[in-house]
């Protein structure tokens, strides 16, 4: 890409709904963590490559967090979507809500944070287009996304 | 349920993402039909059951067309909405595209009807809430709905 | 292939006996549709290709009926056979019976028609070899199947 | 039961059709070994099933020798029958056969001893039918099978 | 519990190995990061229940970075141990490494925080065994767990 | 390889870790033969490429014994060594054991010998490195490899 594009944040919004199956249950009837996990994982796959248009490759959670259990045919609603661009970079917010079959309730199960890289047709990370918000609900995520990505820096444990 | 009560047909709405994975391919580089239909089975089913709010089982696929296919690294939308509903039987319509990731190009790959019924608490099979449909479309379908029940029951070869 | 070959139906016979394994079932205890739906594709496209003798692709599911539940434990037994050929297309009929594990009885669980693609090397659609029936039954499946398909051209629904 | 029957060794007879698909693959391209030998677990199963009418779970492998390899688009082909019982247990013998999807060609890929042990209402071992056969191969098979035990049984390694 | 006990860290020690299968791959020959995630899950869960020997399930992903690709072929060495205890919550860390099939060496590819809870019978959290200490790493890595828990409560972002 | 080269027994030593999930059990609530099969290969072939550095196939299950059933909830610990080299061939020794995830304790739940074999760049069998014993133990299992290979040698069906 000789010039960088942009592109609105709303394009990069993925809808996944996936009926929670018995196999996918732990002894509590809930859905394991590490299948809810790779739905989150591949949701937020989904939201980076609609943005960048790019392959892209997973670099961090940098939070996941379970709210509430996940139960055996309830239907799980995953929403991922873009909220900010570093260079090569994206972060990804993605939530799971639980739809009660019965009654149709929906409530909070899990909410992530993501980073996503672009990557290049050489293999190496690659710039992302930029990410023009157009809904306050959208600047506020791209300002907190700057603002834990600038923590993650600073704390960063060497290994 | 002492009463029936109706539901808009836009309640059933289902729109479910998956990406093609390698492990879905057949040797074309195309995801295997068998796949594509426990897709279309999964969002069939949770719309019946956003339109029921009971416990649904398949009864039949009435037509299942493919008229793409999707390849390795694209992304699966699937589309599903109650058509019609005749007592405890729900006709689902169910529409997968898939999305080019590179260039965002969507293309018809396959539709279907499908027959879900809905089960009762005595595991029978028990009345489903009406219909209401709202717009044009939604009103076609469920006329389209009537027609092919109609032929399917004349046309039922004895078993 | 310079000349068209004909083979007899019976050449195309597949059986194909899988387990009801506790991580296939619904909350009911039975096998999910959409895992019953992979079966039965898998079993039409080795009798498709022990008919070509060629790479085949799922075109169509034109009916596909439960009419009783495989349950966990059950054995199902999936027989398919080629129906007739139309071209490039061939019309394939499975049926999956249910084995009570205890006493041995069987069931009629599902019946399905698909059709499926042979393709050529260039990953073109490419004749498939003629059908020859020689039993009543084989003759009147092929009949059938002709009447089937004229019913699909004639009813197709544009999109 | 209060008696002891007895059945046919054919009775037990079941044929089980996998399609070889590239996600079963290793880096040669061939099926992983622990795929195929889960294939023979569920064949062996089933044949003990019905032979037993009886839950059944797995005692032993006693041989399993891969003779050639499984490749990815092959028909992979496996038959399994009791050669013998034993008390509560049972010796199954399943062959792997790859069919070759354009030639048609059978290779023997795969042959296996396994030990099943039929299970009472109590969860303990409990006597399974006798075995009556008819043909030359069933009685050599069962004398076989009979040397076979009769060699574990002088060889147990203590641990 | 009448009273609470303590255990050694060197006591929910895990190691876990994983053949990258082909299946597993995304288009670059990498392992998805949804499928290292979920043996991360795994290998988290059960370091946890060998502490708390206890149900255990997972609140969050504190932390989880890829450092570099686990590729086909390769063996993925996953380690994972309790590093602190917080009443009922317990802070995991898990690193997994990719051993070159053919040469042997191993390289760091990923390392996670996740944070679990100890499930009592009623289904409620329960109280966890305090964490017993021995090596200087052993008390860093609690100390740290320490901080990042403090920096968690103090940034919790309101839903 | 120009020459030969040798390697400590200890070297090939495999470890792996898994969770028995809900989706993996019978209907008696214990993991399927099967399963545990596939998870006795991989661990196999790990300890056999650990040993060779080349790529390998698994070529026997020389036999293969469940002495007590692998629960759902408990945890599957795996370990896998090379027992003894022949030209191109590894016998390759592995043991399950259950732990109770309550308890703590631990049961020898299966053991097996499998036969793998190292492969060229060719495709064709290659010459494994020696294998050089420390231990009693170590010498001892590499004897009884030895005149276990000679038995299958002896007593091979032919077919």
């Amino acid at each position: 890409m000789s010039e960088l594009t942009a592109k609105l944040a709303s394009t990069s919004r993925v809808e996944m709904t996936q009926l929670v199956l018995p196999g996918y249950a732990n002894s509590f009837g809930n859905a394991f963590g590490g299948r809810v996990m790779q739905w989150i994982d591949l949701a937020a796959a989904m939201a980076a490559m609609r943005h960048t248009r790019m392959p892209v490759v997973t670099a961090s959670i940098d939070q996941l967090v379970f709210r509430a259990p996940l139960r055996v045919s309830q239907i799980a609603i995953l929403r991922a979507q873009v909220n900010a661009v570093f260079g090569s970079s994206l972060e990804i917010e993605v939530t799971v809500e639980a739809e009660d079959p019965r009654s149709g309730d929906r409530k909070l199960c899990c909410d992530a944070f993501l980073t996503f890289v672009a990557m290049g047709a050489d293999g190496k990370p690659s710039k992302a287009p930029l990410l023009l918000t157009e809904t306050e609900d959208e600047t506020r995520h791209a300002e907190e996304a700057a603002v834990r990505r600038a923590a993650r820096i600073a704390n960063k444990r060497q290994k």
